[in-house]
């Protein structure tokens, strides 16, 4: 049985019990019933996640995956494929916008080669980096599958061997983020094919293309469509097909939590659609799921709703990276602090409701 | 002149010239232009707020104001009026939910008593606790003024002392709130009168109202409207005949830190009345002003309509203290350290956009 296999068997479903207390829990605490509304149902969650019905959310993660894209010969990206190396180096040396928002939280970036196009200029020291590079960027789709099925296999198990490493280095919650120019282009692949929405309805600008970029991306888009025919049933051949490295080790990470019951907050729309791979090999991890925001790209409403899920903010963001996870993980740690700290009404000596 | 003249005449309009340095400073950094949506309008808009075209956020203050209300007499709240009190000692002894936020990120709570209906047993040496009694809660409006125009006048009066009493302890920003048994009937008045919209459409079920709750809430509120009659064009006359002190007190601390460029961060319904009234005193204020969250209470989005605000998010929140605020304050942080902290594409050495 391989590492994908076993991570899916592993996932069980919500410790109805530590929910009961939880939900128990918050309802004696010094607040109207209900009034703290997303952060209580939240806490409830987190609950049934971790089995523990005060959860302690102290050590987070965020994993920021890299990945090129063959499709990018196309023009489907409104910056060239060499900012992919050059953004890894920022997120190394703490510049970016997850690195930021990483520190404004107080989580750690772990920082993984998936699949960029060139040999990574990086110290062995280097404690944020991780090199699972399963290739030098995806094959353009638009001539034939991005990937072999062998190379999906590796990329998901990828994901997995990388979860399970940091959770040695400590994790009660992980974010899964992204960066790889032109990759909201499989993104919009995958979500037109597993949700069976039209392209045009799922595919956005990326970072800035104008009309005619936009009308290029989705025609490409079909292209690749017409040419990949991967298996409803598979979802490996469809990251294999019209997905990406990235795409791949962020669907691994979310596997690989489920099945470790660690909560994980979804960023954007490239996470999205590495969900979306995830809840197709398996989709009781729902229930681990936390999805943070809702993305400007345009296909990101179609993937939370074919999963069931309900972003936490909407700030027009689009950057991926994580950044989006980052400031969800802290909405989600201060609803298990409320849960934890607050007093109760006998505690304060507060006389409840009549 | 009074310290609300004297306020009111401090308020400036926005520093265009740091707005303008902040925008450009974000159009550097490495990440699609516009990518990180609201968190850099926020940032932008506190550059102009502080003047500052890299304003750092150190020194986080939430005032949390308590007060009674005389109407609660005509059965309006589901929670007695021994909970005001009761409350304001949780919130000092830090197991309250505002304080439970406010510690997640790292602000301090200043907690006021602007009108509690009883003498508080509190040491004179407990640090976070400021005691700006107007009187023992308002007068029952359905049978008359809340409270006299003097003291109307004292209450806004005494929250701009609170601010800037509070400014030599350091403050950056500041968030309101409110505690207080009732305060929703006082602000769904305010609202009511301000907006001109129905008393049925901005009446909600504050802290759990059944429906004949509800009913007979509305019923109590129209009569009140009908028995006062202040001037359309007087703000603390609207105060004194149908408001509350602690919303006194908010109003004040909102014009207070309009007047000395320090962003304020206004947390639900009743800080959103307290809004109203500043706003009606000055309408300057709303450049200064943050809406943090969409409370559930039914008139607060009316509330937001009438300033020209628009949320940061909406988690289904309806509890008061400033809760919502201090999530708020935690994106207008992060909104800053994005503005200070990125690389830009210089920096980075990442190739900007073709």
């Amino acid at each position: 049985m391989d590492r994908i296999e076993e991570a899916i068997e592993r996932i069980e479903s919500l410790d109805e019990a530590a929910m009961d207390s939880a939900k128990a829990r918050q309802d004696t605490l010094t607040k109207p019933r209900g009034s703290l509304g997303v952060l209580e149902d939240i806490s409830v969650r987190i609950a049934g996640i971790t089995g523990d019905y005060m959860p302690d959310i102290n050590d987070k993660v965020i994993t920021t995956m890299a990945g090129d894209h063959g499709i990018v010969d196309e023009g489907v990206s409104a910056y060239p494929k060499e900012v992919t190396p050059q953004m890894v180096y920022n997120f190394i040396n703490g510049g970016a916008g997850i690195n930021v928002l990483a520190r404004h939280i107080g989580a750690r970036v772990v920082v993984v080669d998936m699949g960029v196009a060139s040999d990574l200029e990086i110290k062995h020291s280097t404690e944020n980096f991780i090199d699972s590079k399963i290739g030098y960027g995806t094959a353009n789709m638009t001539k034939g599958a991005a990937m072999t099925y062998e190379d999906a296999n590796k990329s998901i198990e990828a994901g997995i061997v990388v979860l399970e490493d940091e959770m040695a280095n400590g994790m009660d919650i992980v974010g899964v983020g992204d960066m790889g120019i032109g990759n909201t282009t499989p993104s919009s692949a995958i979500t037109a094919f597993i949700t069976g929405e039209p392209v045009e309805k799922v595919t956005g600008r990326g970072t800035g293309l104008d009309d005619e970029g936009l009308r290029m991306k989705i025609e490409q888009l079909k292209k690749a469509l017409v040419l990949n025919t991967p298996s409803r049933e598979d979802a490996i051949d469809i990251l294999a097909k019209i997905g990406g490295f990235e795409i791949g080790g962020m669907a691994g990470v979310i596997l690989a939590a489920a099945s470790h019951r660690i909560p994980v907050v979804v960023d954007g729309f490239i996470s999205g659609a590495a969900a979306l791979i995830a809840y197709e090999l398996s989709p009781r991890i729902k229930d681990y799921l936390i999805a943070s925001h809702l993305s400007v790209e345009a296909g990101h409403r179609a993937i939370l709703n074919h999963i069931g899920l309900e972003p936490l903010f909407n700030l027009n963001m689009r950057l991926g990276e994580g950044t989006g996870a980052a400031l969800g993980i802290s909405i989600v740690e201060a609803s298990c602090k409320i849960l934890r700290e607050m007093a109760t009404f006998e505690e304060a000596g507060v006389p409840d409701k009549e």
